[in-house]
């Protein structure tokens, strides 16, 4: 794929801070910027990072060409615009691993470098981290809520066209099972699964009026007995007897996309056995979201469809992260004004578990401080290198790395912090400093 | 701007329900597939069609090259890849003009050719038109909150960065007046504005402490005596009086980002008068949606900032429209199942007005059949021919045009229409067939 620049992906006043800030003194001084969410989404119990497979990928294409220069050429100086073109990145990142979970405060993402040359990444590293992560919150409720069921993503059409793409990866880090999405099949090989929609069965109308077996009986004929039948275009009943009757009870699946769901699938459970059709798998999909899910937990369903509540981050579509300047030259920095204050100072972060594995708490501590011990407990940092002077460090983790990890983390929380009800964050965050 | 295919922005299973449909004969037949919403958000009294002009560049960049095709050859057959490969609209397009207002049922795009040649498009229309349409929809609620006061869009941050650009343009088309998305200028022309981040401030700290006024001065002195200073990074009273000592009281704006901003502002409004600084204008930010900007019209602001709540559509982050078959060779048709019933046959759609201009209800009514008239009142048709034998037409309205159309379209609401109290559509819509 063609690789555009993505240096315009950014505010305005990100390049006339720059202008303003170039050619003082304190620009050269080295600054620590932290990324950070001040809350959890309401009653949220953890957030799950992602999007920084991208960011890195975003990164490198961070470039300012004859294009990018030409657009903002009017508003900023000569000299700014020559410091625009010459811009590689050259400072640090650390940060949490993708697919690691994250607490308020916790400091997701650390950059270093000068003023300048890190507050250009602003836009650009909240953008992506804050979408991502909201997505892959969201969905890793589902696929708790799903228990070990799959979850096809299929929401692509009620988000913008590539915010599907990044909503694909980001569920598929979380645990869904395959996307509908393409882009993100060719992207980051995420798998591609679908079914058929209601206007396929409707084509099959004639001056006789519907015929949904000769759609049934094309659909299967062309895709093989693997393939899935939607069988809720007209009577559902009559819709798992011409499945049947088409494809014989070896179909693969038959997905039921309105009504009840639960009620529907018992019936149609009871109706494909009485027909044979034992190993035919129940998709179900329509206006699902966690709480959905979990409610059809006791149902014969074999896999959830899930689309809108999933690209819109069920209810909470953005994780809400901030970008700010902690520390400069040494010296700890903090907006002091009202209620959003900031703790200053670059900061490290470790979490702290009981022998079992399972977590107690996360700690805030200084950078060049000592991990802190508990009697009895490990503690493991949470912070890893991602880029060195400019360029990303070698191994970073693939996207089916993080998913493990995400895996894996999650059971490390107290039972109550995987409940799909409202309550405080999972574990408690110290500040130790 | 390089241009990418648009062809894997789709669902698998548009490509399989084009595998199976291909070579059977009714998939020859002429198709029309309709977009429309079945419901507003919830309370919401109309939406604002926006992504149009988006679509159609999309629709031209909907080519599956070599790329594309490797990617989708695992699991279609030759036969379908060459017709992939092949593929261009050929068909017909009408639809609401963009900045057009909506309502429950409106028919607001119209598709017209074979099932394959129509089906194919369905994810990229739908993601487009109900990312867009969401984040216009909200904006212009914002924009009638703020009154004739002007609002930046502000919240590129807070969603994922292409889609940013797009929330930019659909806010500009809703009224917004500018923008801090630069891709967003590119690309589309939207004004572009900015102020300063706290972390331009907490750069002047040295061994000595904090130096606001040092960041102003620096400030001011680079970017002029227009610029706009953020005040409340420390005290906000300490802030204003360094800002007009930096300035003088020709500064172009103070910014206030936290806090209570009704009282802020009537503080810093006094406090400014009382240093001559009468004409700076003053820019709040922080949080805002509609209500909140509402609730400071009585106060002496200036220019609102908006951010999350713009781009993640103020609780609505998606329009919810749907892409669907109704008519196929003049046989209309529809899914019958369950409550997700839908109207067959291609709709036309009008707007009925009283002389005085103020709409009273939308009729939907059969394609052919002549518009319905109602005694002492107007009747407007509410599509217009978007592309024809798969090229746009002439004359498209631009950016400009819709935004200017949405303007006037607002005022012939009934004047409860624009409230932002939860109720009822504006208008109904009256089901003449």
């Amino acid at each position: 794929m063609t690789r555009r620049s993505t240096a315009l992906l950014t505010d305005h006043y990100e390049l006339t801070m720059i202008a303003a800030a170039r050619t003082h003194p304190a620009a050269a001084r080295p600054c620590v910027f932290e990324v950070f969410a001040r809350r959890l989404p309401d009653g949220r119990r953890y957030g799950v990072v992602a999007g920084t497979g991208r960011l890195l990928d975003a990164l490198a294409d961070f470039r300012f060409g004859d294009e990018e220069l030409a657009a903002v050429g009017e508003f900023l100086d000569g000299e700014t615009l020559q410091w625009l073109a010459d811009y590689r990145f050259t400072g640090d990142i650390d940060g949490y691993r993708e697919g690691e979970l994250y607490f308020p405060g916790s400091p997701i993402l650390t950059v270093r470098a000068s003023f300048a040359d890190a507050v250009v990444l602003e836009t650009l590293i909240l953008s992506i981290l804050n979408h991502d992560s909201a997505i892959a919150s969201a969905a890793a409720r589902m696929v708790t809520a799903a228990a070990s069921r799959p979850i096809i993503e299929m929401g692509s059409r009620r988000t913008h066209e590539y915010a599907a793409v990044a909503s694909s990866r980001a569920a598929y880090l979380a645990g869904v099972t395959a996307t509908s999405n393409l882009e993100a099949a060719r992207s980051y090989g995420v798998p591609s699964a679908g079914t058929a929609a209601h206007a396929f069965t409707l084509l099959f109308t004639d001056e006789n009026g519907p015929n949904e077996l000769a759609a049934f009986r094309t659909q299967v004929e062309r895709l093989g007995l693997g393939t899935t039948l939607l069988v809720d275009t007209y009577d559902i009943t009559r819709g798992v007897a011409n499945a049947i009757e088409a494809a014989g009870p070896e179909l693969g699946a038959v997905r039921i996309d309105s009504g009840d769901l639960g009620i529907l699938a018992r019936q149609v459970r009871e109706q494909l056995d009485s027909l044979g059709a034992h190993r035919t798998k129940i998709v179900v999909s329509g206006d699902l979201d966690e709480y959905a899910i979990a409610s059809l937990r006791a149902e014969p369903v074999d896999i959830y469809g899930v689309g809108t509540s999933l690209v819109t981050g069920s209810g909470a579509p953005t994780a809400g992260m901030v970008y700010k300047l902690v520390e400069i030259d040494g010296i700890p920095v903090a907006k002091r004004s009202s209620h959003k204050e900031s703790h200053g100072g670059a900061k490290a972060a470790a979490r702290i578990a009981r022998r079992s594995g399972t977590v107690t708490e996360e700690v805030l501590y200084p950078w060049d401080a000592p991990a802190p011990a508990v009697d009895g407990h490990t503690t493991t940092g949470l912070q890893t290198p991602l880029v060195r002077g400019g360029d990303p460090v070698d191994a970073l983790p693939s996207l089916h790395g993080a998913r493990d990890h995400l895996r894996d983390a999650l059971i490390t929380l107290p039972w109550e912090g995987l409940g799909l009800s409202h309550g405080e964050p999972a574990i408690p965050t110290r500040h130790a400093f």
